[in-house]
């Protein structure tokens, strides 16, 4: 039996960088890829109404960051002290902010207020935050933290394909450091054997 | 000098949780309190644009969530073991999606839609989560997660604050758990003496 069991859905979204994790830990696992038909009856039995989810040791966890920094420690992935953690931590909530902020504009349901944000978005919010991580992983030897390869960069990447399809350019192309980093992270073996063989298109 | 230095604005927000993990750690700490004023001139200097931040050992962080789960386990309150931290860290990150559907609602520009969302939000999504929440601390000897006190408990005690001021009544008043979870945390000899000192509201 697989020592993880993954629930997500048949697509990258808050489920890959997780399954690229577990592809770097080695670990043999289920991924379990939900249908539309049959999320409504899984729903009810998922901690917080919500997957992924990871199955191990017989419990059941939720919130695919939580998961990410637990898999990362694991992996050896998730620094070497606290400092180092906070690191890390500290990138991957500037991910989550970022991500808030695209959501923010793209599900704004007022046309002229949507195209003010997203203008807002494009001009001004993007930009700065890509440059500011682009500096860090200039300065952290081509990763976002610490001078290595970290849980972070994995979950960067596998989240920039999504915000990458959101806003409808790569946001790396313009941004050296970052995107030195994509192919860094699309390279490491593990994660180049799993899109190989599941993500036809990465 | 002191060992921490925050900076944040003169107000509970997302300085709160930090404020009252540096009062458990009984490090001294210089808690700088922005003016509307100062603002434009400090944001360039922080990390992300944003505070708050924290400066100690010659450096400078960014992001609350980052920074409690740091002083969290200086403070020995991030879990025993990796899986002790990831129960910790997955409802902090459900605390999170709290706060972005209350942000969703609240700040919805379409007043139709608005009106849409907030009976959502007050009839379905914060009921769910709250009730999920509350079973979590009845079946966890009255904290969030491991049966004992995290740092979890204290950054949601410290946010739901901020969350009453936004629905307009005390989620905790319907679920008896998390208002005991509530006043064990406000009871915490540290916090008390914190905000004898600093909120005479609370």
């Amino acid at each position: 039996m697989a020592k993880y069991k993954l629930t997500y859905f048949d697509l990258p979204g808050f489920g890959e960088p997780i399954r690229w994790l577990l592809s770097i830990l080695g670990d043999e696992f289920e991924d379990r890829r939900l249908s539309r038909e049959e999320w409504p009856s899984i729903k009810p039995t998922t901690p917080f109404g919500k997957v992924p989810t990871l199955e191990f040791e017989g419990q059941v966890v939720a919130q695919s960051t939580a998961i990410c920094r637990y898999l990362g420690r694991k992996a050896m992935l998730a620094g070497d002290d606290d400092l180092e953690a906070l690191q890390i931590d500290m990138v991957v909530d500037v991910i989550h902010d970022i991500r808030q902020a695209l959501s923010g504009a793209r599900y704004e349901t007022n046309e002229e207020v949507k195209v003010k944000k997203l203008e807002e978005l494009n001009k001004e919010t993007l930009p700065f935050y890509f440059e500011k991580l682009d500096e860090r992983v200039e300065k952290n030897n081509g990763y976002l933290a610490n001078g290595k390869l970290s849980w972070g960069d994995v979950f960067f990447v596998a989240l920039m394909g999504r915000i990458k399809e959101a806003v409808g350019y790569d946001l790396t192309e313009k941004h050296q450091n970052l995107k030195r980093l994509n192919d860094t992270v699309l390279s490491l073996p593990q994660i180049k054997k799993w899109n190989e063989s599941h993500n036809k298109s990465v």
